[in-house]
């Protein structure tokens, strides 16, 4: 992640969350683009494209699309990026309504979770050749 | 499974390949409810209810809900219930659609796959007990 | 398992569970060893040695050692050697009593759940070098 | 974990080593009850309840039950709660006496090992609901 | 697997065991292809290209290439393919020489164990977009 | 990790990103004994034997050995050590390339990754008994 480029794209309506959990995964050395509702979150998918190669979101983020949705999105974009919700809603919901192979962190959380569940996952993503864009 | 009330809900709108399946299904030890249609499936389970431990899907099954809407609603109702998706779609359309914990088989294969992941998804199920909510 | 001395060792004591799930884990190929309570069981362990490669235990197998402790005799002895747990108790009283690495199916289940994770287990169980029993 | 209540069980009678790890916890964000045995970690599991989301064990903790003790507690208060054990026990013991889905950590660790498989477990923990004996 | 095409490539040099285990695969409904030795098994892989979908190997096949390098030679041609090694050796020597994410299965075993261990790789294997050889 | 012996190997010819990545993982704990090529990677490894209990390396070291090579050498000598290679390759390099039970993390990363996936693989490690050298 030296590469300048490359960013996970973080999806948080609440300002002193954001502000928080944006701090700890930069201590970390992720480059975090911040969204602050789910139609900010989806234009920066679609424009900013093989940019963003993590996803991290929230579930209600005001109105427009919810957390469900936009990781729909980003999986039909790039159906290897890695998706961490965190949520107050339970892991029922998630059940229902998640993407396979995400993980889903109920609030009240330490940001050490958010931190290793994206690392383990952005260790985890299997190759994407380069034309598996076409593919779709 | 030898009470004759636990089902697998087997939803799949190709009569020749539910009957091959149904059969596999069978001749493993499981009781199978087969339903033509995403309509009939979304009834059988909010019918049925708990009698239904786990969920085999097609994806495209006629006119009516397909099988990631069935999917969710049989996870809405039992948020541990196994899913095997069996489906000509790809793994990345999976990706954005399915629910977590899921399997997805493409086709074609073979209907030991199936029933092999079936049997794994329910020996992994977790137990919801009546008192839980005491313990916490 | 072509070898006549390797085992599974499956501690049972309801007589016509034990003759089905017996006649199951034959037929799939493998040579069982039964034991209708849990001191014959435990006996078998010490007895039949590194020849016994699995188990499969029932909970409550009349009076004496229970299926929780004939598991920890098991690995006490062998501890690499695959368990599989086939009871009425809840997920969460093996959550309590269960070995690390071990399968709960619950009753009611098809024979094929347990033929399936025993040879899941089977497959996954690392190298015990010649003289582990030693080390222990 | 910003709710004050909330908090990680750490059951350690070696001072130093406790405040170490202890540090290495709270650094990473976690909340962290100490205990300097067995006796005061299940007296601490029966009388805080819901607020222990986890435990980290070491085995041998004085005179008292021991750490395999208190975790098979811990799991009978809340079949869920993570555990992980920091041992100088080889493998082989924890694969005879630990509990299912538990972490072993050999003596010498480094305190990341443990912040990390602590995050890990928490992350993948189950959530039970209120109403989950409804929906079945 | 109904399409005629795809199949399992299996290259095992002992007659007896290669027609006990090929009798299985096809009992539970895959299309076999034997290889007699490393030398045929590489040779099959290079001109039946997409149609082999899997491969089980012995080790030790004969002089030529071992199954060592029909894995890897495999891999080479298709990333995602899954391997299922059945050998004498040990588990030790799987570390050192095996392919990520296969399966070593110990000699002696039953052919169940091939099935179910082939069956769940099968289910598991992501999506590879038409033109991922061309990345390569 | 308090015994000073204990070490990771760490093998990387490109002096700027082997400081970096030392710090992260002396920041986290380790004791890092670094490699600047394949050749004196493998003769660190012969000569300071069980010390090495963890392997970091880039795959392209300069002339000499690889890191494919590094890692099979490894775990001829250690059988259960955890391996990570941090490259530039592609995941499908690694497919066919890499040892079983081995993480993959490509370029560019952050360190924070390294030293989780090395965290949670130490974690993982099974006991391996006294004489398991001999065993080889």
């Amino acid at each position: 992640m030296n590469e300048q480029m490359r960013a996970i794209l973080y999806a948080e309506d609440d300002e002193s969350l954001r502000e928080e959990l944006m701090e700890a995964m930069v201590a970390a050395g992720y480059n975090v683009l911040p969204a602050e509702s789910g139609t900010t979150a989806i234009t920066t998918l679609r424009s900013e494209g093989a940019r963003i190669v993590g996803l991290v979101t929230d579930i209600n983020i005001g109105s427009g699309p919810d957390g469900w949705e936009v990781a729909r999105t980003a999986r039909e974009l790039n159906p290897d990026i890695p998706v961490v919700y965190v949520s107050a809603h339970s892991d029922e919901v998630w059940a229902a309504n998640g993407v396979p192979n995400s993980v889903m962190i109920a609030k009240p959380f330490v940001a050490t979770q958010v931190v290793v569940a994206l690392s383990m996952a952005l260790n985890a993503v299997p190759h994407v050749p380069q034309s598996s864009s076409e593919a779709n």
